[in-house]
């Protein structure tokens, strides 16, 4: 039996640096990422559903697995049949039971983010259930609770692996969907019944959160808990949440439990109720033509949760001197900021972007939300809703994360 | 006599702060200011020249003054008189042996940082000798050999001003030249002969440092200067320098001080050997297409001086995760930044901006290039060599900085 670890090691260094670098494609805050290396992935539609492994049924694999696949930029989702690899000695096989959706898993699918390979199973917010480990996990067992973001492995070699960012791997970690994974294939992320990951990115989910609410952590939650405590928002600071959305929800609830005094920004009115039972002081609505001259020098940081380009020179301005305004969303990668460099320069700001966090960060930040009761308002959508639930976030309507029940 | 100060003090709180708030046009890193508030500016073009102050002649002022004005957004410089404030307790009168060339000072009078009153002197590099002090004067006699910069005064009632940031002033601070003073009048700059300064607002160049050499340091060694000490450049930093103007051979000059490893990038070949006398360790010319890729991830800070819109993807790269790229050049008011949110999320990456520098770290970098030998690269001019140099500046033949040398 060939594992995508054992076969890593067939290849030279050179070889292996190689297919690491190929690793690197676009990623983003809350990024394009791949989940679970599938060693022999096939589209098999049509073909008799495979068993499902269970707890009191899985073997060491490879393991039958099917999700909803995008087979192009556009057009509904698919259910798709493949398997995932067998177990290596430090893998983990989880049955999953929920995953988020993302403003990511769009982004990527329509080609955002730059050319993919279809099909593509997306969802980097995992959360399940462990059915099965290999012979040298030592951090899990069968019966765990656990979640995996958008991370699934990375070089574990360079500077930023040795300091805990994996998420800044400068050989290109590999996210949890459309990555190349180490033996060559594309990972399959997680709108899927069942994944195989390196247990050194699995992440345990404490008994006080639900598990249907541990997914949107995993992206969302950690991409807004990272920059929050990078830019050293604490208690009595005054910051900025601009969006309200997934993300922009969670950064109210984390940044509220870090001791800041909030002010959001949201182009929905009807969110204004929403935004102050999840934390904030102020509620501002982002109208065209709006003025917030009134809120000039205010911040000691702004976090910016709208995935897509807007005008930012709104926004700078209300930056107290040396504060950071940091993006979390991307839209389209060839968007330029749309912010003059005036409005940088008469306050020594600075435009920042953030991606995800690393792997003991994202652990903190889930243990966070344990002790700190905060949790992501969720809906629970089915399999088939995937594409009515897409539309709706496009269209702003989520309250304020959909999360896919995955009756595997 | 009525001097500013004096008339400033007829005007109830709220229209003082409606004056100041007047003052705040826009500026700029290295940027558009005014000189000395100038009570009764005229323009007497044509009319005999007034006698000029010496050190033995002057008396209280007002002081007739010549300088060369901008009469529209091209065009030559032509000749303007008019009168210096008179002494007011606090203040300074200079006789002008010298006024540096800046590039703001084109960008300015082309109206590219918005609409400007003419006619102007432009002009914020400025080098002489006191020769006339108010009654309250305590930090300058007659004889000293002293400089101005951006700034004229600030409103020295704010966060920002109390903290020594005057240049970021929240209520907008008087600039060298195209300010609205306090008394409601057009500052005129430094293109002329003589001028009249609150003591506060004056820099001691100490002796080791020739008056002609001292200009620059004022606007274009400040401007590099407060950045390179905000983002720790230190021993063993790794730092770019965009751009080899008159601000880039300075930054290479202090950052080299400053014990950093300097890598510059400059448009023109011709310049590389003058970039590693000036301190580089690695000098890469910026071609269009050029290939930059060896040095990514390699910078812990990078100063921008272009003064003008370029493109911003193929530098952000190059930054260590969290590294700041610093922009201390602007174009135009309206020009977007050229870079990708992308490239700012991979490695948490930011675009700052910054604005020169207080009064007190502009006394700090002065004394701090007298004792490490740092001068500018100067090239003298007369007074009617201005509209020639400023071609120069434009089609980047400055080498490095034009001085003009004012025979009033």
């Amino acid at each position: 039996m060939t594992t995508s670890s054992d076969r890593s090691k067939q290849h030279s260094p050179e070889r292996r640096r190689l297919l690491l670098g190929l690793a690197a494609a676009p990623v983003a805050a809350c990024a394009a990422t791949g989940t679970g290396a599938n060693l022999r992935a096939e589209t098999t539609a049509g073909a008799p559903a495979p068993a499902r492994p269970t707890s009191d049924t899985v073997g060491p694999g490879p393991f039958p697995t099917e999700g909803m696949a995008a087979y192009a930029p556009t057009g509904p989702l698919r259910p798709m049949q493949f398997q995932r690899r067998a177990l290596g000695p430090r893998d983990v096989a989880i049955k999953l039971h929920y995953c988020g959706v993302c403003h990511s898993d769009i982004h990527t699918v329509r080609g955002d983010w730059g050319p993919i390979q279809y099909p593509l199973i997306v969802g980097h917010e995992l959360a399940g259930e462990v059915v099965a480990v290999g012979s040298s996990v030592s951090k899990f067992r069968v019966g765990a609770r656990v979640g995996v973001g958008t991370m699934v492995n990375s070089c574990r070699r360079c500077v930023e692996c040795d300091a805990g960012h994996e998420n800044y791997c400068l050989n290109g970690n590999t996210q949890a969907y459309g990555s190349k994974d180490r033996d060559g294939s594309t990972t399959q992320g997680g709108y899927s019944t069942f994944v195989v990951v390196d247990e050194d990115f699995v992440i345990n989910i404490p008994d006080a959160i639900d598990l249907a609410e541990a997914g949107p952590l995993l992206c969302a939650g950690i991409t807004v808990y990272s920059p929050l405590r990078r830019w050293g928002v604490s208690t009595g600071k005054k910051v900025a949440i601009i969006g309200l959305g997934g993300l922009g929800h969670l950064a109210v609830k984390l940044a509220k439990a870090l001791g800041a005094e909030i002010t959001v920004f949201t182009t929905s009115p009807e969110k204004i109720d929403d935004a102050k039972r999840f934390g904030a002081t102020n509620v501002v609505v982002n109208r065209d033509g709006a003025d917030f001259s009134a809120l000039r020098h205010s911040f000691d940081f702004a976090l910016d949760t709208v995935p897509q380009r807007h005008d930012l020179n709104r926004f700078v301005p209300l930056l107290k001197r040396d504060a950071t305004y940091c993006r979390v969303g991307v839209g389209k990668t060839v968007d330029t900021l749309d912010v003059g460099q005036m409005n940088l320069v008469l306050l020594r700001n600075a435009i920042a972007g953030s991606n995800t966090g690393g792997i003991r960060e994202t652990q903190e930040m889930v243990d966070f939300c344990a002790r700190n009761n905060i949790k992501p308002d969720i809906q629970k959508i089915p399999m088939t809703g995937i594409d009515d639930a897409w539309s709706k976030v496009v269209a702003k309507k989520a309250r304020y994360r959909y999360v896919i029940e995955i009756n595997g």
